[in-house]
């Protein structure tokens, strides 16, 4: 695999944090030319679930070769590994707390090793930045063409999560939202490969009627809600130019039945 | 014209977005060298008009040969065009619903065309998601120096939203807030070149008195309302060390006057 | 001092400006291939003191020879100057209104002068937005390896705010939060090396004891107070998977005292 010299980086910083400069100062300094985009910083605070999947839609848009570092990482100064991971020809850089489930769910790292190799990292490591101090400069490293063998030795297995599954009973799916964008688009977990072979007759959202997948936003008046499949292959449930989210009172259980027909 | 190879983006996905982070690693996968800058990913959803003005204030600043690629569409997936087009020595690509229709006020595009050579997109076009898999690509392609023919056939005229107009009346002219910045500063429709040739006596807001313009903020005390022609060219009310949007209570009709020295 | 080609911005504009975009289009006119960080543009409006303090503990993770711009002024169109420094190895380019006040605190700048050649400023210039016509400029020209001795004549002085102190009385140190980040830790100006030759028996804040300092925040559990010396060399105090900020009412004095062992 060939770097393609981008870095991502996805942590719960906050966005515009100085905390995010720090990191890519800290790339910088290691690799001159490197590209750095920001997946996103607003992971909400130490939420590694919600960083797995906002990692797993926003990833699969990079050329390969690209390295993306995730910093959601409330066990910072413990005994949890740091781990360097390559998967689907992207390289993954985070700690080893379950940051990257939903990218692992359905493959097989091709190579997954313990960042511990001290000389790749900062001069001086603190307790509780290694975003800046070893993610960052590994990263940049990797980025830079670097060898995968030095950052560590190799590990077996990684950390994961359970994931929540899309249950089958006859005649009917369930799923749940795993994210609500900044329009209040409700992102869920079903995939359109897992309804390949039925034909849905409604959806419906914490017990409320959506209606059959629509093609596109304009099938429908404005107000409505309405359930599409979405940039990332899932489907999504939206208000015609509003906000699903407040629809649904803001807090929601986000449980999803798919009714199918028979 | 000369490629400068700088992409800028507007859109209305809110700040930090993910989905921000998904053109990006689109516009890489086609011109790995492009220079991303953003513009603001904070117009008020699906607010075309807000976008129109904010693109024309800021693609002023850039290098000849900058490409422009706004995202604030409404009608994704329904039947409206997406366009490119030269102007003033720059490039956009965008929806045909208006965005373009301040930048496009005083100017004949130099090219305008229809974006529709599906070679120049990603390999999977969503429904929901024409920034990533059509705008993004396209824009890539034209930064990295692409043949702007090569987007699809001639237009003759784009889509354009009526701009509140300056009106005058003997004695005063009247025109209207566009945009309020994170200072609480109002920028006006009001060009320098629009009051050229008169003098000012007053400028009045929602019928409060402002005063003459200043010539820099340093010339009314801490607290005092101001007016002054502001960094694009317009006139904007600002309150010194204070927020003007603030001062009228947030919301405003935003009705400016100019009373003229007879 | 050889340039690195990178340019930073700090600025209290707000988190995704388009006043942003147009400096970085500017910088970009006069220096196509700047490589540009934003350092964060989330300082309250108008707060030199916290400018001063977010310049000074992010600019150290870039490599030498990088050129920080920061835009905090309030007297931007008056008569304060503009002026451009060597400090450490880094170029700084702001008003000279207090802004570098930390960054100089222990350090003589190697170069020091004012900004006053209006040959490397923008061709207009405006009143409002020196950031764009003056500042962004003039950083790209020294980014792309331009004479230092160019921007203007020597200076003697720079202008610094008064800094908070260590205040020291038998067996106690005082301090003060200097900083709030977005996890609610609570940044103080109260370095290691100020308690270098003492033994800690406790640290307050606010009156409320939150204990000797930890090494990592595993050391206590889920809702505890936690003194912790942070990633940039200061005492921190925060909340083990909480927020401090909030603990203490969101406002607070942040005065801080430790008590020295005997």
């Amino acid at each position: 695999m060939t770097a393609s010299g981008i870095i991502t980086l996805l942590t719960d910083f906050g966005a515009d944090s100085p905390y995010v400069a720090e990191m890519k100062g800290a790339i910088l300094t290691v690799f001159r030319r490197a590209t750095i985009v920001d997946l996103t910083h607003s992971v909400s605070p130490q939420n590694i679930r919600q960083g797995a999947y906002l990692l797993d839609r926003t990833y699969r848009s990079f050329p390969y070769g690209t390295v993306h570092v995730g910093v959601v990482d409330p066990g910072v100064g413990s005994q949890r590994k740091i781990i360097a991971a390559e998967i689907n020809g992207q390289i993954f850089v985070l700690p080893d707390n379950g940051l990257l489930s939903v990218v692992a769910k359905d493959a097989v790292p091709a190579q997954l090793r313990e960042v511990s190799n001290r000389r790749l990292w900062r001069d001086e490591v603190s307790c509780t930045f290694h975003g800046r101090d070893v993610m960052g400069p590994v990263g940049a490293y990797l980025a830079a063409g670097g060898l995968f063998e030095e950052v560590g030795p190799p590990l077996s297995e990684l950390s994961r999560f359970e994931l929540p599954t899309v249950s089958r009973i006859p005649g009917v799916l369930c799923g749940e939202v795993t994210y609500a964008d900044s329009f209040g688009n409700l992102v869920t977990n079903i995939r359109r490969v897992d309804v390949a072979e039925v034909e849905i007759a409604s959806v419906f959202i914490d017990g409320r009627e959506v209606g059959p997948p629509a093609a596109t936003y304009s099938e429908k008046s404005p107000g409505s809600p309405i359930a599409l499949w979405g940039s990332s292959g899932q489907l999504e449930i939206s208000i015609v130019s509003g906000n699903a989210s407040a629809w649904l009172g803001g807090t929601f259980e986000g449980k999803v039945k798919i009714e199918v027909k028979s």
